[in-house]
């Protein structure tokens, strides 16, 4: 048996390699590629239409799932979104979960099935402990689409987006200097996607975990610089990253709170994104009771889970303090910033209404720029 | 642009032939084609192994499915299963919804994601009304491995091969006339799958939908004399066909009790698969009364769907009363039938513990026999 170089057949003339390619291998070779190529035409009912991870990334603009995640917020306050509590399953002998995400938002062409998992052990084998995909199906007939295999790309996107689309809601219209908290996937994209709905002058970046501090920062400096056009400055503390920002954004794997109220000045807005499990926190919970509107992504969510789950276990605040969900102020039904003075809090937590506007984004894309391989099913 | 008819390249010798074979469009589909070849090499963690239903009917027998399902049972009561309750979506404006059934063996290569949907006005559209399919995970990293888009084949399978298994560890080992009510899918596969564990002389087979019976019980008897080696009889009521059968299989979709207690005589084994939801039943509750022996596949879910659950409701039996969960009957942690004179029953809802086994023995089977399709993912 030969093997080809990827590619190389496109260029391929000579003799020999005509008689290669007339040989019974590659007769079934064509067969097979016949069977992807006919798919194309073939019903929609008998074939579904992959994409990686890349093919996902270049069809799809942090722009553009800012513009949708916002409309699936709104989706979610107006009794349109179905997002059903979500199953997990457990795989304790290796050190593994899974989270299954369904969801729906009515009149949509398509309903997902997000799959994510976290297998903690990975890293041992050169594997990223997370890896995940969407499943896209006719809201019609129930019948598979697009499978998105986006490695969870897809989930860090929709994430930084709902950041951006809180920031776009709450913070004031003109600020100079912002902070963020983290310097990890998520500290990047909130911080990128931020720059598309607020101008700044300033960016102050702090690490939390002190082993790896100067060298991380270094690094998100340096990479955030290809693009920003702002300054980037290395904050020594959280204090001097914090004091003066006008935009704060925490997004952090922290389990005690490393931004205290006191920082907090007139007219700030804090995202604060990086606590999705009871045990983490970010935030002081001082820093709530500052504020003067406390908004959510799921009140229901945010209860259990983020900064205001332990404002609210410590008494805080009460969860009538809790101002409104973000898709309330986004549908106007609430009103957001009032004046260039009040401090404002979004704890974000993730929804499944995310996954569902931006996986059926990326399948629209993919389809209008044919872009991807269709399987047979 | 010129089509082949699928296949006919393989014995295709003219010179005409090779001409286009070679011709552009040839060369980019080899080029295609060499990308999904290419992937049998490729790391596992790049690509998915896709296959369709009749690939995934080529390499599994009922009889194999038969002893998977038996060995799930018994991991379901060792201890080993980890079958979360499953999620449901609904689509309330296609007249949809959707279930989620996650499932694992602990010490199993894989793990199981099982997704299947019911929209009720697909035939409308002259679509089938449920679609399905098993994804199957690395369960050691995470990594997707292979999607059997089963379009609920092996749903039906699985269903059917637990009749199986409870028909050979609680009937009497020799009969001779046994029943089953229904004439649809799982009638026909519930008696395939039994003619593999018990020999019988004649079947007896009655349909309650008056509309349309004498026409699928005809179909019926015609599809099912080719593939039993018995006499196969249409009875004229269900009492003609329960009376003197020494197993009763109940596959409907009923909702009210069509197999009364004064019929069934000693000696005689009853499977009930058809009542998979509340409202559902096919047996007189006095019928269960009548069982020495009331064995469940998972009592939580009886408890809450099946037979047992109308008896529990009328107060014919207490939840006491169910003797044993079929995979304890198997395991001998309980006894199976130990007289010819007991009357023994076996309720049937279905667990995902059986998606989980025979969604592995496919992807195994399909390796061994190098069937599917590659994708890169």
């Amino acid at each position: 048996m030969f093997k080809f170089k990827s590619g190389s057949l496109q260029t391929m003339t000579d003799n020999a390699a005509a008689d290669r390619l007339f040989s019974r291998v590659a007769l079934r070779r064509i067969t097979n590629s016949h069977r992807q190529r006919g798919l194309k035409n073939m019903k929609q009912e008998n074939r579904v239409l992959v994409l990686t991870k890349d093919e996902i990334k270049s069809v799809l603009t942090i722009e553009d799932t800012i513009e949708v995640v916002e409309e699936g917020f709104k989706a979610l306050n107006s009794g349109r979104a179905i997002v059903p509590f979500p199953v997990a399953l457990q795989v304790p002998d290796h050190n593994g979960d899974i989270h299954i995400k369904p969801g729906y938002i009515k009149g949509y062409d398509t309903y997902t099935v997000k799959i994510a998992s976290g297998f903690y052990d990975n890293p041992k084998l050169n594997l990223p402990a997370s890896h995940g995909m969407l499943l896209l199906f006719d809201s019609e007939t129930g019948f598979p689409l697009c499978f998105e295999v986006d490695r969870c790309y897809l989930t860090d996107l929709r994430t930084a987006a709902a950041g951006a689309v809180a920031a776009r809601a709450l913070s004031k219209k003109s600020v100079s200097q912002i902070a963020v908290i983290g310097t990890g996937t998520q500290a990047r994209l909130q911080i990128e996607a931020l720059s598309k709905v607020r101008k700044f002058d300033e960016l102050r970046v702090w690490e939390p975990v002190q082993a790896t501090r100067a060298e991380r920062v270094k690094q998100y400096v340096a990479d955030m610089k290809k693009i920003l056009n702002a300054k980037i400055v290395a904050a020594r503390t959280a204090e001097e990253a914090v004091v003066g920002s006008e935009i704060v954004v925490t997004a952090t794997m922290a389990s005690s709170p490393l931004v205290k109220a006191a920082w907090i000045g007139k007219g700030t807005h804090i995202t604060a994104m990086g606590s999705d499990s009871p045990e983490k926190q970010e935030l002081e919970t001082a820093v709530l009771a500052k504020a003067d509107k406390i908004v959510v992504d799921s009140l229901k969510q945010c209860a259990g889970l983020g900064e205001v789950h332990h404002a609210l276990a410590d008494g805080t605040i009460e969860e009538k303090d809790v101002y409104a969900e973000l898709g309330e102020v986004l549908l106007g039904k609430k009103k957001g910033r009032e004046s260039d003075d009040e401090i404002t809090i979004c704890d974000l937590t993730g929804t499944a209404v995310q996954d569902v506007v931006t996986s059926q984004l990326v399948y629209e894309r993919a389809l209008r720029k044919k872009i991807g391989t269709y399987v047979s099913v």
